[in-house]
């Protein structure tokens, strides 16, 4: 675990309610470096049971209702971060919530791939743009670069890179939707580090690697555990050669 | 102008009324080297004052409705080239039409990011998916890869680069919509490389310059002339090297 953690004062996670979401949280909350505050976003907190008994164990977190493909969700969460986090605002924000619309061209329709560049692209924008704020107030309290200071992190995919699509790669995942949306969204992280520099807040795309989840399905190489503890690592040496970039979770930089 | 269309028997242009679609049209039928059948796609026709006059002078042209984003109004579109084609099929789709909906991270909206997204990027996929039995009737007429077989040209922009989105060209067009819907349409362009390759059929994503239309306004430096002029010789030259690659109008390969 990234020790640096306890130099940061609050790290937010959205689709915190199961898989690598969770496994952050978890992580993060059980470490002897634990960030001051955990935020866990779920969009039905009620239904999100192991979270939930997360934070029985360890009142460092606090869960947050927040759907991210609703403006309105979006706006009240920031309130209620807002009064969790103070002055000191926000330090970490880890657009975790992704879907993955499996559909290759025979398959794919037109809602398909609006539906998941809602989800993967246009929400972490919409997300970033209503915390900007708090992630602002916390930049303002440091210097340097990274999760010390303010720091946005987008989860992408490996799959969201052109370069790479290409040969065996792009034989073995013909999913127009996911592929297409995690492109998108690595532009979105592009376009925000241009545009977040000068308040000092540093924005990095990272793959996750290819996990066990729900998403992931059984075959997958990486535990959940595997992939977030390496995840946590990069995240927290993170340093201004990182903003704008695009980096694997063994921290390689990738092509885009 | 590129003599390698008068080995193209049809060549299909989305958003002809006017801009570069216009002038793609209007360059292929007055070129000595004209294609067998121009067809020239627009939403409302009768309002496409400047393509029906040149139908009039170039009988070689034929005007087809297509309302992009509408799956029927491709579907009837399909039907209709069809009848045109024959068993000949077609030979070359440009997927041109595009918008640019300019908004900086300040001004962006959700609601901007999937309109500018469904036209760029969805639009260019559901209609080459939905003529691809046209555009494979071509290809297996012939061998090896280009216009005198079976291509499609998707009409990018630099500014769906995600690597060249740093420094001076970042700081200059801080387009939120408009670069995530060009970096998707660059995935979307490459996973039909992978996917239409077995078929013969080509794909290239293309940057036409900054020119001045009424998209690109009146301080670009090339004219549509100057640009289609590059881009038809471009797209004349194509073979299997370009396959699955993002060209500039001067033929040099771009950085995804």
């Amino acid at each position: 675990m990234a020790s640096a953690f306890q130099n940061c004062r609050s790290v937010m996670v959205t689709g915190a309610s199961r898989g690598l979401g969770l496994q952050i949280v978890g992580s993060l909350a059980k470490s002897c470096h634990c960030p001051g505050k955990v935020i866990a976003t779920a969009r039905e907190p009620s239904r999100a049971k192991e979270l939930r008994c997360l934070v029985e164990k360890y009142p460092n977190i606090h869960i947050v209702t927040l759907d991210v493909v609703n403006q309105e969700s979006i706006a009240n969460a920031a309130k209620e971060v807002e009064a969790l986090v103070g002055e000191e605002g926000l330090s970490c924000l880890i657009n975790n919530a992704g879907i993955n619309v499996v559909a290759n061209l025979e398959k794919v329709t037109a809602e398909q791939m609006m539906q998941n560049f809602e989800t993967n692209s246009v929400a972490p924008l919409m997300i970033t743009k209503t915390f900007l704020p708090l992630l602002k107030k916390a930049a303002a309290r440091s210097t340097g670069m990274g999760i010390h200071r303010a720091a946005v992190i987008n989860m992408t995919s490996l799959l969201g890179s052109v370069e790479l699509n290409w040969g065996a790669n792009a034989n073995n995942f013909k999913w127009y939707p996911y592929r297409t949306s995690k492109a998108a969204l690595n532009m979105v992280t592009r376009c925000l580090a241009v545009d977040l520099e000068a308040d000092g807040i540093l924005c990095t795309a990272i793959h996750p690697g290819w996990v066990r989840t729900d998403m992931g399905g059984a075959e997958a190489p990486l535990s959940t555990e595997e992939s977030i503890s390496s995840v946590l690592s990069v995240i927290g040496n993170l340093s201004e050669k990182d903003h704008g970039g695009f980096l694997r979770y063994t921290a390689e930089t990738l092509p885009w």
